[in-house]
């Protein structure tokens, strides 16, 4: 197996993405995340650039990571000024990481017209500064911006840029398809010619602007590219950078390159999504390998394809990756698909039983209705425990009334939900208020509730859908909820259907809380068993 | 220029996406912006495996689409049954479409683990199916399900599939990566061989497990394919099917290929931006071409270069496919574009001028409350009349209060609303009940005002959609609310945002009204001029 190395830029390029913005801590957590999957380079920020960048250096520095080494990212030497001299080197220095990343021109007209000089004085400016660094010791990983777009425009002078900063020492010659829009052919033709000419380590850094900076990543790594450059979630600048998680599950497990260890992949699905959750960015849900429709089969041929051979309709299995295999309910599915589900908590269910047919004739009733119970197990659970007779009762909600003066020109008050709920024998009535009427409601029977099952603290709502699904029929049409819950260890999603969108989202909270509360159960009753409490 | 055909499957792989669960209404919409896109292909459903599907090829039939051949979706012969006898082969012609696509094995497991069935019984599938169909006049696309993994474990089966198909007729050859695992150099190696072995269309069906479709459609197509298969957004199984939109972009701004027109092209954005909205799905924001960060710049230097040059840091321009540049630090983006809505109503605007500025800061500020006035026209006209004071004032919202009982587990009350209005000088309180909260606000509105303006009688909704914002606040999440209404005359759409889902419907309804008494006024006055009312 071959070793690719992995530069991790969300730190750096990642930072540049529209709606994130990082603080210093989020940053050491990413870091420390990014060290334990395995990365082989971190870079951490730009110091020349971005003061903030600096206080995270000395963080590092205090800290160090365990396997990872920390770089730090500039520009070459400005035009006419020695290196030494140069602020932004001096920076680059002081942040004290002993590999720095060193970017410099490769395309002509960037050095025309965005720096303004001589076509020999970038030359000169490349050279420079990677033995400036190579003479304070530093390992000099040279990004050659542009490369793919400046090999197209001028393939003489792209590749003096090359040899200018391999000539001055610079220990690998990344290559950056920096606007995002080569080719995957072309990227692997230019990057088996680099790596043929020169006998150093030859990197790639793509860019998603043509949907194919996986593509462009691995066929370079095809061409004898031993260095990757990406984001682990995929943020950049514009449509992203090389998905890093993607990139490296690709080499690994389908043409046998060593990028982390098999452990480490084994957790890729969650690592990925802590890093997301820290930049409060949400994992899109098609992600390959780890997003949570990536195994994810709902057409009926795909079901029926899975259950008899998962190979059949999956290109690897997704335990190695951490994640896991969902069969979907719906109309497309078929029988098989739902008592699939229904044996992860009913394991004797059999096809031909009387239950197995009022569970179908139950499922296609509520999607009739509008339910729509793919992704949103934890409420088919509950509705077929109800069913079976197996559902516990938590509480009852014997009143609920909500008053709201949405009232547009003025200052808004907030929306007030009085609630009255029975546990067991006891009555609890409790009010709350909230920025809108189902907020209102969430307050309130959490408030409720809480006093009977403190862990319903700890639930936090993490994404709330409505759908209106007759929306011809206007202000009177049927609208689906879905609501996403976490308690920090799981997350689950429960539906409600109604007309009132209040009844649907309570509905959808109700269950999301019951979920919580037979979940725990569960966990008891695992430890030791004992009776029911309510 | 090569002609590439393009297939959408939105409707049909797409519709077997998680959480995408299409109306009839919905799916003859996509039909209609789809062909209007000038897309050749449309695969508009399985009949065989869903029976709603038929209601919808009985509606294209009835109303034909204007450039699109609209193409059934299903699987050859079931083993051991003659072509005539199948089921699933009956519902296909039942259809009535001039083409069908149909899928058959071109992988030995399939064949001996999924179908049960001989190796040469399956050829005998496809043969027999191809050749019905091609007796019954249609046109025949057989999409090859899994060939490269087949081409992979077993070659000379693999093409023995391919040439059942081609000998009975079938006028395109479409290499599918259902699994989505398959690697670009492969991709187009594999594609090159069957485009010189058989000669008729080859087309490509690339799925993203690997995060790689869109390269191996495009490499596909440089290996001879002549036919992509995708869907316009990229939904579909898992990790979804190819982009299409991103493929066709990358086909005929950077090769020279000819998919859709130059003038259709510019409205790609859109277009893409309107399929995801029906389908209740945000586009993601990273995608490329179309997505709200495509061409967004950030970085200091990459703005600066942006600023020097466009081709700095874009592959294209954003002008080409729809989209537009976005400056985050410093907006100046979209002016002109703004400027041209205005002068709809109000020619007399200039470019220069301090409204101008007023209008632009205005649409700035509220896009980022999350109001969006693309087809939202005439809440938009009312902000800018409120703005450059000739917004007539029909009525005053005075007070709107609105009580509702959402109890789940028994009989549901209607939610009551109270509302008191200003019309000139008198004040109208009155009190309405409605299915749910919104729909008891609508029916206050108009009972309060149609006092005064008998004319809102004519008004009927036609469309309510909700989408949330942030959806990660949950349930303090802000919510859009689009609402389409009609007099019978026009239709015409309006939007609200607020956190509280009344109070963004309260808004949308409240404008629905006065863009209706608006445009009773213009009538008016355009046959006879008279004094404002209110």
């Amino acid at each position: 197996m071959k070793k690719v190395f992995l530069l991790d830029s969300t730190l750096r390029d990642g930072a540049q993405s529209v709606g994130i913005s990082f603080s210093v801590q989020d940053k050491l957590k990413i870091a420390r995340i990014l060290d334990e999957l395995g990365v082989d380079y971190i870079e951490a920020g730009n110091p020349g650039s971005n003061p903030k960048d600096m206080e995270f250096f000395e963080l590092l520095r205090r800290q160090p990571l365990g396997h990872a080494k920390v770089t730090a990212f500039g520009a070459t030497r400005k035009k006419h000024t020695p290196a030494e001299e140069d602020q932004n080197l001096c920076s680059l220095l002081a942040a004290g990481t002993g590999c720095v990343t060193i970017f410099g021109k490769s395309w002509d007209i960037h050095v025309t017209d965005i720096l303004r000089a001589e076509l020999s004085e970038n030359l000169a400016m490349i050279t420079d500064t990677v033995r400036y660094l190579k003479e304070k010791g530093k390992e000099v990983v040279y990004d050659a911006e542009h490369f793919f777009d400046g090999y197209r425009a001028n393939p003489a002078y792209a590749l003096e840029t090359l040899r200018a900063a391999h000539a001055a020492g610079a220990d690998c010659l990344c290559l950056c398809d920096t606007n995002g829009g080569s080719f995957p052919d072309e990227v692997q033709r230019v990057t088996k010619l680099v790596c043929e000419r020169f006998p150093v380590a030859v990197g790639i850094h793509a860019h998603d602007d043509g949907g194919m900076a996986v593509a462009n990543s691995v066929l370079a790594v095809g061409a004898g590219a031993s260095h990757v450059q990406g984001t682990l979630v995929g943020f950049g600048e514009r449509c992203g950078n090389a998905n890093l998680a993607t990139v490296l599950a690709n080499l690994q497990l389908k043409q046998d390159y060593d990028c982390i260890s098999p452990k480490a992949l084994g957790r890729l699905t969650s690592t990925v999504h802590e890093v997301a959750e820290i930049s409060n960015i949400s994992v899109h849900r098609g992600t390959p390998y780890v997003g949570q429709n990536a195994f994810s089969h709902k057409g009926g041929m795909h079901v029926d394809g899975v259950v008899k051979n998962t190979a059949t309709f999956e290109h690897v299995s997704p335990e190695r990756v951490g994640n896991s295999r969902k069969i979907l309910m719906s109309e497309v599915a078929g029988r098989s698909a739902i008592l699939e589900k229904v044996r992860a908590f009913y394991p004797e269910i059999q096809k031909e039983s009387p239950e197995a047919a009022m569970i179908i004739d139950m499922v296609k009733h509520m999607e009739h209705q509008g339910y729509q119970f793919e992704g949103a197990e934890p409420s088919f659970e509950l509705e077929v425990r109800k069913l079976l007779g197996t559902r516990p009762k938590f509480f009852e909600l014997q009143m609920l009334s909500v008053v709201d003066e949405p009232q547009s020109d003025r200052k808004k008050k907030p929306a007030c939900a009085t609630i009255k709920v029975l546990v067991g024998d006891r009555l609890e009535i409790t009010a709350a208020e909230g920025a809108g009427p189902v907020n209102a409601i969430d307050g309130a029977l959490r408030k409720a509730l809480e006093v009977f099952y403190p862990e319903i603290g700890e639930i936090r709502l993490t994404d709330y859908k409505v759908r209106v699904l007759d929306s011809e029929s206007a202000t009177a049409a049927t609208v689906r909820v879905l609501i996403e819950s976490t308690d920090g260890k799981e997350y689950w999603t429960t539906v409600g259907v109604a007309v009132d969108i209040m009844e649907a989202s309570c509905r959808a909270l109700m269950d999301s809380i019951d979920y919580k509360l037979l979940k725990s159960r569960r966990c008891a009753e695992n430890a030791a068993p004992r009776t029911e409490t309510a």
